[in-house]
């Protein structure tokens, strides 16, 4: 975001006693991915202070009000990012059976939507299995920070893609995370990212009805659902159980 | 089970008193997917007594002298099968990336150990996408509850074969559940399972290195891994992150 943590307003309750230092980090969420490592950074840089011997630090989530005050706004549900963004449609690419082909159908339609002339966003919420920046991007750039959120990567044709891969240091590394840290993932996927004016919103899931597509379905304001198989009938099981989902979730099959 | 949940233990810190019952429901595990049914269950049965106008259940989980008294021996992280069981292989199936062949593959590595003349169990982890059933039964059984745990139900060739499908309703209703439950699930396929004497014990994973991967790693004792690709570029590169989990969590590649 362009600014340390104390000027976020992160650092609350910090003491410092005979070489000890304590204070709490206040996370927007306490799913945050970069936790570990902001913990990690903080103890790093304050035990390089000369006379500090001991470094505890705690954490919590952010109140609503601390996240209004340091973004300027209602934090809610959504991060910083989601009050600039304006997304007249949001479409998920679905199945629930792995290997059919979501991954190229979401970025075939954003391909094709923004050759008509439309603003695209590309959100992979495959966050253990991400495919999209390999499609789309033949160099991959890096995610930048700015003061109201993070800033997707372009593709060459202009779509807007924000994935787990790009955040990686080597795209083969493997992201072991239980179900919390998948739905913050996809949380801040949606509502730290900086999207700005969307025609089309496009959300690539993974296979499953677990986790990442709950969080999709729950947390995104879904316009509707294209389902993806293959003619076999092993897979048509698989896909009539993510559709029944669906369903149960009220959301719409658009095909 | 075969025994009502008071004989099983299962009812404690009773209270009847105008009209109104409660009581405490000790479940083998809070994760017991069958915890809100049995609630349920009780609560009917209670109101359609006369003079009882409310109920009221909490949960807890069982210590493991509880457990200890009612299944014979030390519960642990295991149910009350695991004592049982003797498996002298656990080999799973892996993948990370979907579609790339992880169920035929276990389905044709336990087929041909049984033609080998081995015992052969097939654990299908892949809770919202499971695939074992219709690939190895073709009038598929049901579980049988029995005083030692769930009796797998068995292919023609002899497999054991447990998978959510074999115990739902439909096999196209969609199983729902974050990440606790799902592995919940595979806990209890593993230690509340009668699977007996086994030469192997392959385990068919789902793709993703999150919860079904992490507690199959963690829970069962694997001998080994087989990891599943295809040749295109991006499913290696999926199929790599599995190798890392793999190798971060000491699991050793068969192959």
């Amino acid at each position: 975001l362009g600014r340390n943590i104390v000027e976020l307003g992160m650092v609350h309750d910090l003491q410092v006693q005979n070489g000890k230092v304590s204070f709490t980090l206040a996370l927007t969420t306490m799913a945050c991915p970069l936790r570990g490592r902001m913990q990690d950074d903080a103890r790093k840089r304050l035990l390089a202070l000369e006379g500090i011997r001991e470094v505890d630090i705690s954490a919590r989530a952010m109140t609503d009000e601390e996240k209004a005050k340091v973004f300027g706004k209602s934090g809610q549900e959504q991060g910083s990012a989601a009050a600039h963004n304006h997304i007249k449609h949001v479409v998920a690419v679905m199945s629930g059976k792995g290997g059919v082909g979501k991954s190229s159908v979401s970025a075939l339609l954003a391909v094709a939507l923004r050759r008509k002339g439309y603003t695209v966003g590309l959100l992979d919420a495959d966050i253990t299995g991400p495919s999209i920046p390999k499609m789309l991007l033949s160099e991959p750039g890096r995610p930048m920070g700015s003061p109201l959120g993070i800033l997707p990567v372009e593709s060459p044709s202009g779509i807007k893609i924000i994935s787990i891969n790009l955040l990686l240091a080597d795209p083969n590394q493997a992201v072991i995370w239980r179900g919390p840290l998948i739905s913050g993932a996809i949380r801040q996927f949606w509502g730290d990212v900086l999207w700005g004016d969307l025609d089309y919103l496009i959300v690539d899931l993974p296979p499953g009805t677990s986790d990442a597509s709950l969080t999709v379905m729950q947390v995104l304001p879904l316009n509707g659902i294209v389902m993806v198989t293959t003619p076999q009938s092993l897979a048509g099981m698989v896909v009539r159980k993510a559709s029944s989902m669906a369903e149960q979730l009220a959301s719409r099959l658009l095909g």
